[in-house]
């Protein structure tokens, strides 16, 4: 028999925290506050697999819920020693829903559930007050008839507006109990009149409502749509908790409130909260009056003049304090919780993790370590990794009031405010000017980098996480919002609008990367600070990680940062966006309109002093850890112009007429460039590239290893193979070239030839390839888009619905997709190791500085990670955490 | 210790014909004649691997390889009675390279090796002749020279032409002893001016130079070539044989001669073939003197008054006939022969299946089994299915002189001669007058189809063997050269440019789409003829094979084609193709610019009764056999017209502004569209036209069934899923609308819902997939784009280079990559199975027709292959080969 009901209170409890996918969290924290010796009102959960059942079976109930149910209500009458439906001394219970995460748009609470015609006499008897009978009444049957027979709220709240009017009062409290009986009466005709049903006054029948409504709640549409945005699987279900009803609206010696053990914006120490007294839950969220903070500090700090609890309650404040000791030591984290004094007497009624600030987050995990309630290893296990994002960029200042204009996605966090611009070539012009722009394009391309380098932020209309414009900017640390579908931008015009209003060139926007929202003029924005918790915290995260963390990056300013977050070394030099500097992009397009390989040679000359140059720069600020350079990668036309005078422009330097330059373009164009001609195609056709090349990274080795007598240590890397034969071919160009360079200068450099596994083909011959390569790189973008036939420049269109619609859990380009991708990486690797068992593994797709991927990677036991330069620390917490949790 | 050398002769031999791999096929062959008793003369092989070996250590041999040459020298010398290099009797040998596969382009002979200064005199004393001894030492010198010392083989000549002047002689034989061995000293001279050495006068370094050009000529561009054109990869290597000298010139009762065993070109049973008496064989490839027929039949058919072998040389002649028989009976297959009478006595220096006529092969076939030599299984392991292809398509007359115009891929088979017109509307325009056209474009597009069906042939500029022309090129049978890179068209002039020639629309040319020639002019065709023997040779196939043939087609006239070829259902009816009438593409632009779903579900209205007929005829026609429906699959833009004047059309026609059809163009196009919003994703953001073609397909069922009485069999095909969710999704929408027909019509339609499975995620996700899939059919194309990430379309920039450079065997388009496609293929299966076990498994890409990839296809047990109309009966042949070969 499955055990679908578990019971708490009275000290004890058949759950605890650890149960939180059955019993959801509020459920699994009552259970272990119970279980702890903590004061709950005695309760039961029943459970998630409830839920589950309810939807598999076309929502109905297992055939034993009805009596585990009726048997945890029989063990609350039995604590509390009333019963539930007595008409003398009812007992009354609260329904609540408890995902494993909290989950605003469900059902969330029925209160004073019991109560019918007959037991709110007994409660009014056995209380002595008959107006706080009445009262419950009524909003037992407002709430219920809002939340679990959908009558609308409004209704009630009419008419209760209409009877204060007659009374002539002001306040709730001032209605009498004769007012609230006869409210609870019209209340029942609003039911009758808006369902076609008498308000049921059974209270089993009450419960069954609200356990329904509950699990109902899990698939309305506020709900759906929040797990899809918060990613949470619709197969998690929810849980029901009915909990014995305590009353923080008996009196003034009753109260209720909300308290985090630690403040949640700055980490300080000290107890955080409010209370109202005489009231109930709702009535602190409804705003209506002022609450009152918890302590004397606190109301002298901030408060208004009424007293602290500290004063009002002073004993059960203490008991308060007392308890917040216990849950922090107990949890380990900083909490928060829920209580209610009902006649003097603390209840308990929900603890959590609080969530806080990241500043927060640090210094509450420093502090804990200091004060010996976590280790280290503890508190990088508390922490949020993406949560580092919000440290390391100028942020929205969330007190402002901005003007929306559109959304996109989030693809590169961070906020920035400027001048709008709709080319590179402006950015770059009014920068230099001194003015702060924000670049916006339908999509960039390579042409585009020196505009993002020049801008604030980036926003574009079109392509997704991993678009061009998200990568780039990542890279650089600019704030990116990308995929504005809703954006019109029409370049001749010099604007875009969106839903009728427009925005023209130079007009002030900001965009929020974290967000993807885009906002009509300067918004206020908070700079970053990193704080010594953090350099502790990062300390603590790389004593516990085993995997190294590297950095995408090429030039020197980004590898620079990268350095300053703390990479270990490049894990991806992408050579190409070296050659779109002014004067290097004549020279490529010469060597790509070049008729044979004597004309590409001639330009590649031109390029070689100057990719040198960059290498002798890179080597020289990596100061002896490992640079992994990327051979040429882009298919050769990324490198072409688009407009018809840049073709005269570059007929003219290569000396052809504009008419053969056009037939180039128009030759070199392909129906599917990210299965075309690039990658280590480009270096089998012409490996005079591949030469140059070679020939630039082992010359700057020999002359940084000449000039600061300590050792570089590249490692080159072949794209796009699909067969070892490619590597094979190419690592022997590069090998004799290594020995031409060691041989002319006298220097020989140690290095390392490996490839890129980003070919579902090179991941079955990862064996036969891994006899040539000396490490393997997965280069998950493209190994997601092969594998999943799956465009990241096109799937806006459909991956949305896909996400949406759970097709497929998360954005793959976001999150490495385990089972698909994630097989063939794991082919890779133990193929790879069983040819060659110290074979280097590594990744540098975009998937390296994502959280949960970097926990697949440590599972696989790769060396290392490779991540843009902004997300190194994230990179190095999510690293320690994946050692962590996977050995336990 | 390796054996590198392999003895034969004597009626013995240490290798055999199975050994082909190891001995090259002359040599595996004169080993197992001398094995049989047939006389060969003595001699020996030097394997291939001593090539591999040659090749993989810079160009030198195996320490041991010296020794056993040697001993095969010395094993010689036993058997003839002479030795190598005596003075007084010496032992000439000759030495002839021998691939696996006959390969032109190598180093082919060099006869009388172990001649020199003092053996020539050996010779002529011994022989009693010494103008043949000076004869045979000046062409030695003649033959080394030019193939193993690389002198220029006109300088011999000349010299040759000059003594004769001088002479005033005509023929060679005219000249004296003393002539040949003034001619021999000067050949020596010109062998020391062009190589600056004297020429080599010790047997074993004249042995070791010619062994060494035999291996240095594997390497040669035109062997490259060969091999790169015939799929031979280079790491086959070549044998060298050495064989003891036997002489066709030493009198009138000698001859040497070519025959075949059968008449090569109608596969007639007599004997066939040529020789010539007192020559060597090089004099009959020469063709100075006029060969002379084998037989008395033969001479009087065709020959000219000379006498035959039969009267000349009767006895040598009988002998020759009765190893005819033998060599027939023992390797069970016509065989191509070469041999030589030695003063009467009839030596066999080669045995080969002989290469004939397709038409020949099959009556071979056929004859050989009513024979009794060959049962009906070993006729079919005989033939080779590729060659079918000249039987159903017209041919070019290979007797004819054609004027070549340009090159391009072979890339639909048969010839095809019309007038050149450069669009698709003029195709059909010009073809409706009577007219024959060839459609040339620089590639096509669905929007092409009429013009291609209306085409006698199609030519494009662009695109590889797997381009949108060539696979509906194959489709409807029409001859398709593509990819013709040096050809420019340009369709503003209305002309094509190639090489400086010019050829304007309306000019006649004519191509070969089994060579890839175009050729100007109309060149003449021979119309292909089904004869008995094929018919004889399918149903043997039929018997023997395990796998079913489906076709690939969709239209009535390609569907009845593929019938009566013996197609056993539809393995994919591309839907797509049904939308590109004049009247049907108006309502599908409208569907792709309408708004939402309720303006696509009016479109859609319009082209469900289209559908529903396409799909009754082809029901009707297919009379219950299986008929596979692919949803539909290509990205919607391709539905969109590219030019100015038909957005406006399309504009008015959908009632939007040309504008918002430019931008709606502008939001579909896509970066990737191989990648893009196509195949399910269509039917998953737009699942109305799914709903619609499902139920085009029910309705039509239901009305074939109920108007024939017999059940239909439709299998719908859900395309390019990545995952079982999608597959469940859809599958859904097509249950629920096959329920929803039945009930309306009362007539329930058996049916199955699969997938393709043609994305690497779709194969490793194969056994969640197969839980709601109840076939897959392999889209090996788009299987093979997606794991080499390699779009076919765009292939052709490097593809060849790869080929070429052996990177690939083949091109992975034409004959499935078994070891990297294949293994996700067999996942795939393996997966399925596991999960479902009658999971039916079909393939249907490009590869579906090729003899290689179907092989494969058995070996995993798939239980169909589909293929284009045309190649069905290759397939049906191929499949039971495959059968054959697989279960030995």
């Amino acid at each position: 028999m499955t055990q679908w009901v578990y019971s708490f209170g009275a000290g004890t409890a058949e759950g605890s925290a650890g149960m939180a996918d059955l019993l959801g969290g509020k459920g699994a924290n009552l259970a272990e506050m119970s279980g702890i010796g903590l004061p709950v009102p005695p309760g039961f959960t029943v459970t998630t697999e409830v839920c589950t059942w309810y939807y598999d079976n076309g929502r109905t109930y297992p055939d034993d819920l009805a009596g585990q149910v009726a048997a945890g209500i029989a063990g609350i009458e039995g604590t509390v020693g009333r019963r539930f439906g007595d008409s003398a001394d009812p007992l009354l219970v609260s329904v609540r829903s408890g995902a494993r995460a909290s989950m605003p748009g469900m059902m969330d609470t029925v209160l004073n559930l019991g109560l019918n015609d007959e037991t709110v006499r007994g409660l009014a008897e056995s209380g002595g007050d008959a107006r706080f009978a009445w009262d419950s009444y009524r909003r037992f049957i407002q709430m219920y008839g809002a939340v679990v027979l959908d009558v609308d709220h409004d209704e009630f709240e009419r008419e209760l507006e209409h009877v204060k009017e007659r009374r002539g009062v002001y306040l709730d409290t001032e209605l009498s109990a004769e007012d609230l009986e006869a409210l609870a009466d019209r209340y029942k005709e609003i039911v009758q009149e808006q369902t076609g049903a008498a308000f049921p006054q059974d209270p089993n029948a009450q419960l069954w409502g609200a356990i329904g409504a509950v699990f109902g709640s899990w698939m309305n549409a506020r709900a759906v749509t929040y797990r899809r945005l918060h990613d949470i699987p619709a197969s998690w279900g929810t849980a029901v908790n009915v909990q014995a009803m305590v009353f923080g609206n008996m009196g003034e010696d009753c109260a209720t409130g909300v308290a985090f053990t630690r403040d949640p914006s700055t980490g300080d120490g000290r107890f955080f909260g409010e209370f109202l007294v005489n009231a109930q839950g709702e009535d602190v969220v409804a705003g209506i009056r002022t609450p009152q903070n918890l302590t004397v500090a606190g109301r002298e700090m901030h408060g208004p003049d009424l007293p602290s609890m500290e004063e009002a309650l002073p004993d059960a404040f203490a008991e308060l304090v007392r308890i917040r000791g216990i849950l922090e030591r107990h949890y380990r984290d900083m909490q928060d919780i829920e209580f209610t004094v009902q006649r003097g007497r603390l209840w308990m009624l929900q603890t959590r993790s609080g969530k806080r600030s990241v500043q927060a987050a640090l210094k509450i995990a420093v502090d804990m370590v200091d004060d010996g309630i976590l280790d280290p290893a503890g508190a990088i296990d508390a922490l949020d990794p993406a949560q580092l994002d919000q440290l390391l960029h100028p942020t929205l200042d969330p007190a402002a009031d901005v003007a929306i204009f559109g959304r996109g996605l989030a693809a590169s966090p961070g906020a920035a405010t400027g001048a709008v611009v709709f080319s590179a070539d402006e950015a770059v012009a009014r920068s230099q000017a001194g003015e702060a722009v924000v670049l916006v394009r339908v999509e960039t391309s390579p042409e585009d980098i020196h505009g993002m380098h020049a801008a604030a932020g980036i926003l574009t209309t079109r392509g997704g996480a991993t678009s061009h414009a998200a990568v780039v900017a990542r890279g650089m640390g600019r704030p990116c919002v990308c995929g504005a579908g809703d954006i019109r931008v029409d370049y001749e015009a010099a604007e875009m609008a969106c839903a009728g209003r427009v925005v023209k060139a130079g007009e002030q926007i900001t965009i929020d990367g974290a967000s993807g929202r885009v906002m009509l003029g300067e918004a206020p924005l908070i700079q970053p600070e990193l704080s010594g918790d953090f350099a502790r915290i990062m300390e603590w995260a790389d004593d516990l990680r085993r995997m190294a963390i590297r950095t995408n990056a090429e030039t020197p300013a980004e590898v620079r940062t990268a350095r300053e977050f703390g990479a270990e070394g490049i894990g991806l030099c992408r050579t190409e966006h070296m050659f779109f500097d002014e004067d290097r992009i004549v020279a490529m397009r010469e060597m790509i309109l070049a008729d044979d390989a004597s004309g590409r040679r001639a330009a590649l000359e031109k390029l070689l002093p100057m990719q040198r140059r960059d290498f002798a720069e890179l080597f020289g600020i990596m100061a002896g850890l490992p640079v992994t350079i990327r051979l040429l990668d882009p298919p050769l036309h990324e490198f072409l112009p688009h407009s018809e005078e840049e073709h005269a422009g570059v007929a003219e330097a290569a000396g052809v007429s504009a008419r053969e330059v056009r037939r180039r373009i128009q030759r070199l164009s392909e129906a599917n460039p990210m299965l075309g001609h690039r990658g280590c195609r480009l270096a089998v056709t012409f490996p005079e590239i591949c030469e140059m090349q070679a020939r630039a990274i082992f010359e700057a080795a020999a002359e940084v290893q000449e000039k600061t007598g300590r050792p570089v240590a590249p490692e080159v890397m072949i794209p796009l193979a699909f067969s070892m034969e490619e590597v094979a071919l190419l690592k022997a160009v590069i090998d004799r070239v290594a020995a031409e360079v060691a041989e002319r200068s006298g220097v020989a450099t140690e290095y390392l030839v490996g490839t890129m596994i980003e070919l579902p083909r090179a991941a079955l011959q990862a064996g036969e390839i891994a006899r040539e390569a000396a490490f393997f790189s997965f280069g998950t973008n493209d190994l997601t888009q092969t594998t999943f036939g799956l465009s990241r420049d096109d799937a806006g269109n459909f991956l949305p619905a896909y996400v949406e619609q759970g097709i497929v859990p998360k954005d793959p380009f976001v999150s490495l997709d385990v089972e698909g991708v994630g097989e063939l990486v794991r082919i890779a690797c133990d193929r790879g190791r069983a040819e060659r068992p110290d074979l280097k593994l590594g990744i540098c797709g975009e998937h390296g500085g994502d959280p949960a991927s970097i926990a697949f990677c440590e599972e696989i036991g790769l060396d290392y990670v490779s991540c843009s330069p902004y997300r190194v620390p994230i990179a190095r917490l999510a690293a320690a955490q994946a050692r962590l949790r996977g050995n336990p």
